[in-house]
């Protein structure tokens, strides 16, 4: 078994005419943004005090504690994003602001290790006794988090020493011969995996392991939990175990259930602790639980957590378009959970996934502004209904401003600097391309130089710098709808035939490159750089060979527009289609295409042409014209006569850019 | 001006293949299974304790009042039902027993006429207070139109002279030179309205008229209610004036809003006072917040109130079919609008309405046992998500029984017992025939028997024995369905050709024959029998002519199955059409159709065939079958290939039946 790395944040450097973008919005408004907040220097903001509240926790400033009771992991969320941010683009400036954050949170730190100003300010006596709802691992495992990539971003273990200390505090507290408990919100078992990670602590990914195999053991725990104190905080029911994935211990589970964020961060976790543990059936049970949720409970645009009551999974094939909540942050989870994954075992699904969620329904989330920001991330928005009728209240057909719960944009913050991490892993023989992105990368094996097209065009080129003069496989993610034979392959100006091999089994260690393709290396039959086949094997195509400097490796694939079509059993989308071209989701805006979307039809055969933008806040993305019908309005409410139709131009936009043109109705499914 | 009252109850017989069965219905079971739940002798149903409230507040007996603050209700619905039924089938057995309960209501009855259980055991000294949920009104409003229903049915005044004594507590209480109050569930206004029809007393018009116009002048009312006392019965928001329609003066409302059963018994007052005073601003208002429900918050069923909050109105053209709230209550209150309405003008939208609600959406909230009640009445259930989701829990996918709060199986009992009260009005010179019903009918022009087929064939006979020799129209409504051109009209044996005229305007007073149809007969050039015409006007046929005994006026229309559309502004139905035969809607459901109803498709030149059903729960019902597409099922959530097509036979049963067949999936609305 020999399971791949997360690479360290600051091996990569995108420079990709989409996410660049991206990341400089982030470090230039969105981070500041939120630094603002953090220190309550917005004047029209909601006070935040997560600063503050950590000064009085360290005795450096005297007040009351202010906020939700994890308002900690606002300050911890933001040092994660501001690591990646420095490990992207140096900033003495920023470096200094972090570090003189880092001294204040190191300050607030309690003799023993524990840090949490809400408990420590507001209810000493109350340390680890509201473990449903106290968020102090919640906010812990952020702070690990945030010094793992601090670390790996400057080198300096400041914050490290504190994560270090608290972990150390927390492997005191719980476990098998120690006091039982596991948190209400998962994440400190994510903390933990990567303080373990850095730090090659066993006993980190020990308790993470715990914290894992602990949950759905005592179902009772958190009812006897509050019966046993005399505060709460939120008033969550206890006996709510769907809700925080304790209805069962977790190999078990076979449905991804309760609250989607909270989900997504155990089942990340776990793909963790299998990789670093070899543990089968942990791995097992996450292949379970991601069959279930992309068979079953997953959008078109990659979102998760259909149900807009307590941000929860619905039942199998519910998937509302106008009701859904997919939460941002839920997304941000299958991210990394699918990240996780991919450190396991190069599979196209995990990488389609991930591509699909990036590409759509995460940065969906945040306006082209940097400033308003969505929850919710509905697959149609109505006007007068969406935002203010039963069960489409949480549905906002308009980004608002920052929120006082603030988990989603600095979710989206940091997901958007550590991208570098998404795109590669390696072992000591492969190097693993999960995505498209244009970026130079400093890896293990080799530098490579990545050009790319994408997500509008086809083309990506590989020019590759090997560091020692031996052999080894380049394993680049085909997307799923890239049809083998439409895929060109050339390597050191030759083109390659493909050969296709079966996908492996759901088992844990596959981190080899193919047989057939070893085979055809192994026996020398084969020049290498001449007529070595690529191997293309469950959605990877496998290369290897002694890389020369400079060898470059092109791909070419044709960028069609997609028509989707969703099974029968989700009710909302019977009759209608979604249309994607390349990893990106369209949808239709009122803005383009007039009033009643509902009234639209694209009939099947129908052309649809792709051509990019060239102005406004739709520069540079690809948009779809077609011919479409229009059926008439009519006056009244219900008629013998079938509407009229007339023919109309109709036009598509990328998903993730809807909401950027005003109040308007969206929908990504239309009738055919 | 020329209004029409309503016939008392027991000058109808109903002998109707459609509606006999139900009248037999209520009658042999729902009348004594509410009689013994009123006495607490269904061991497995939650205790009611109604009648056991009205002993302890009689000093019969010591105890607590027990169940909700509206509780007596229960009482005078049954005993409204129960004189209803006296009408109709004299029982003497219920009579007295009915006399016995009446008893114990006058005894409960505080000297100064005051009568409110809840009040008189629980909070003497909260009298009159909280007019927002005391419900004192609403109870004692349900008792007065026990007591009219009950004199017109026997003759006697025994609850007459106790809802008399009431009424004139509560003129003593409220008025414009007393206390300001309005009821928070409108009822009283009817109940005045209904004692004033039966004694003609003027005062009670006067109250009723009173709290009419005081609605919406004083918005804070509830609220400074609230402010002055010290308890509350559910925590009703007092500032949600849209919930009790207190937004607005009645006569500048010009949307229906908030609870939709206290919208609809306001309206059903405001035509009954219009009616009563020539009030035509009233009228209007009447008019606008008719034409507001039928042209944007109407089902296809004729249900209204969509939203699962609060049991309300939603906004325009929000017709949701899975999530409706839709409640039974709310259109056995438009049927009762519509028929106070139809006393002032027929105008054949009113008949139109009351009876697509009869026979779809009142109905549909009975089981054929008569022991399971639907509140909610969707146009699509699915199990697995209806009554379990959020945003449907409210939509059960079955009936269950007897309920705690019983507002709409007493409702369904008296609307069916009342029925005939619907068929007709008339006033000096025309008798209006509002619905086709085959019964006797004892009024004051004519005795008239009624045989019909309806709702499955297109075929009313009406046989005339006139009460004395004058000559009188005979007004029939004709459903909006029904082409003229199509319709054939025969009397006395010969057909008689038709007259279109233009109808009327939005006023008053039209309670007149046709000028045009006068004029033919007026000039006395043409022979009545024989070549007079029939005059075709806003839905009724009328007829004048010197009816001569056994005279048979006989008419036909072709019964077909339409395909309904709705606007393109109800996002719901886009691309869908509901099935319509006379006055019935299908639906389709599982247990004739399979699973996934959304994969089925009705081509749309598809042809359907009509058949009656010979056995089980549908038998002498006509469902439609047809031949239709079945879009296959996947695997996969997504794809690219479209669903595959096969032929399927298709059958639609009428909606009223639907879940009489066991759990399974239902729609109204299937793809085109």
């Amino acid at each position: 078994m020999k399971p791949a790395k997360l690479i360290a944040p600051g091996r990569t450097r995108l420079e990709d005419s989409f996410w660049t973008p991206y990341q400089k919005l982030v470090t230039e408004v969105v981070l500041p943004y939120q630094e603002k907040i953090l220190n309550d220097e917005i004047p029209d903001a909601e006070k935040s005090h997560a600063l503050a509240n950590f000064r009085i926790a360290a005795g450096m400033e005297d007040g009351e504690f202010y906020g939700m009771v994890f308002q900690d992991s606002d300050v911890a969320k933001w040092l994660e994003a501001a690591a990646y941010s420095l490990a992207v683009h140096p900033d003495l400036e920023l470096e200094k602001r972090v570090d003189a954050v880092i001294d204040i949170v190191a300050k607030a730190q309690q003799p023993d290790g524990y840090l949490d100003t809400y408990f420590t300010i507001k209810e000493p006596e109350h340390r680890w006794k509201d473990l449903l709802e106290g968020h102090e691992l919640y906010c812990m495992g952020h702070m690990m988090e945030a010094a793992a990539a601090h670390y790996e971003a400057t080198g300096k273990d400041t914050l490290l020493k504190v994560a270090e200390r608290m972990a150390d505090h927390i492997c005191s507290v719980f476990g098998p011969e120690k006091r039982y408990g596991i948190p209400g919100h998962e994440e400190v078992e994510t903390g933990l995996m990567r303080l373990y990670q850095v730090t090659g602590e066993k006993r980190y990914l020990e308790m993470a392991s715990y914290f894992i195999d602990a949950r759905g053991t005592r179902p009772e725990f958190f009812a006897e939990e509050r019966r046993n104190r005399d505060f709460e905080v939120f008033g969550m029911d206890p006996d709510n175990l769907d809700y925080n994935q304790s209805f069962a211990p977790v190999r078990e589970q076979k449905s991804a259930k309760g609250h989607s964020v909270r989900a997504v961060y155990l089942y990340r976790a776990m793909a963790d602790v299998a990789a670093a543990s070899g543990d089968e059936s942990l791995y097992q049970a996450c292949r379970n639980l991601w069959q279930d949720i992309v068979t079953k409970k997953m959008y078109v645009t990659g979102a998760i957590g259909a149900s807009g009551e307590l941000e929860s999974f619905s039942v199998d094939y519910d998937l509302p378009p106008d009701r859904a909540y997919a939460e941002t942050c839920a997304q941000v989870g299958l991210v990394f959970w699918a990240r996780a994954m991919l450190n396991i075992e190069a599979k196209g699904e995990y990488a389609d996934v991930m591509e699909l969620c990036l590409y759509n329904s995460t940065i969906s989330g945040m306006q082209a502004d940097g400033k308003h920001f969505f929850y919710v991330n509905p697959l149609e928005v109505n006007p007068g209904l969406s935002g203010e009728v039963f069960g489409m209240r949480h549905v906002l057909p308009q980004r608002p401003g920052w929120y006082t719960c603030a988990c989603c944009p600095p979710n989206l913050a940091r997901m958007i600097l550590s991208l570098g991490q998404c795109c590669w892993s390696e072992n000591d023989d492969t190097v693993y391309s999960h995505l498209m992105i244009a970026q130079e990368a400093n890896l293990k094996l080799a530098k490579i130089r990545t050009e790319s097209g994408y997500p509008w065009e086809g083309r990506v080129r590989y020019t590759v710098s090997p560091k020692e003069k031996k052999e080894f496989c380049l394993a680049v993610h085909i997307p799923g709808y890239v049809k083998a034979e439409a895929l060109s392959v050339k390597c050191a100006g030759s083109a390659l035939p493909l050969q296709t091999a079966a996908g492996g089994g759901d088992t844990l260690p596959t981190h080899q490159a193919p047989a057939a393709e070893n085979a055809a290396n192994g026996d020398g039959t084969e020049e290498n750089g001449g007529g070595t086949a690529a191997v293309l094997r469950d959605g990877y195509l496998y290369l290897k060979r002694s890389w020369q400097e400079g060898d470059v490796l092109e791909l070419e694939f044709p960028m069609e527009v997609r028509r989707l079509y969703g099974t029968v059993r989700v009710r909302d989308t019977a009759g209608q289609t979604a249309l994607m071209r390349g990893p990106v989701v369209y949808c239709f805006e009122g803005a383009d295409n007039g009033p009643y979307l509902q009234a639209l039809r694209l009939p099947r055969g129908a052309e649809i042409t792709a051509s990019q933008e060239t102005e406004g806040v739709l520069k540079g993305a690809v948009s779809l014209q077609m011919s479409g019908l229009r059926e008439s309005d009519s006056a009244s409410l219900y008629s013998e006569e079938p509407p009229a139709c007339s023919q109309v131009q109709l036009k598509a936009i990328p998903y993730y850019l809807w909401g950027n043109r005003g109040l308007n109705q969206m929908r990504v499914w239309i009738r055919e």
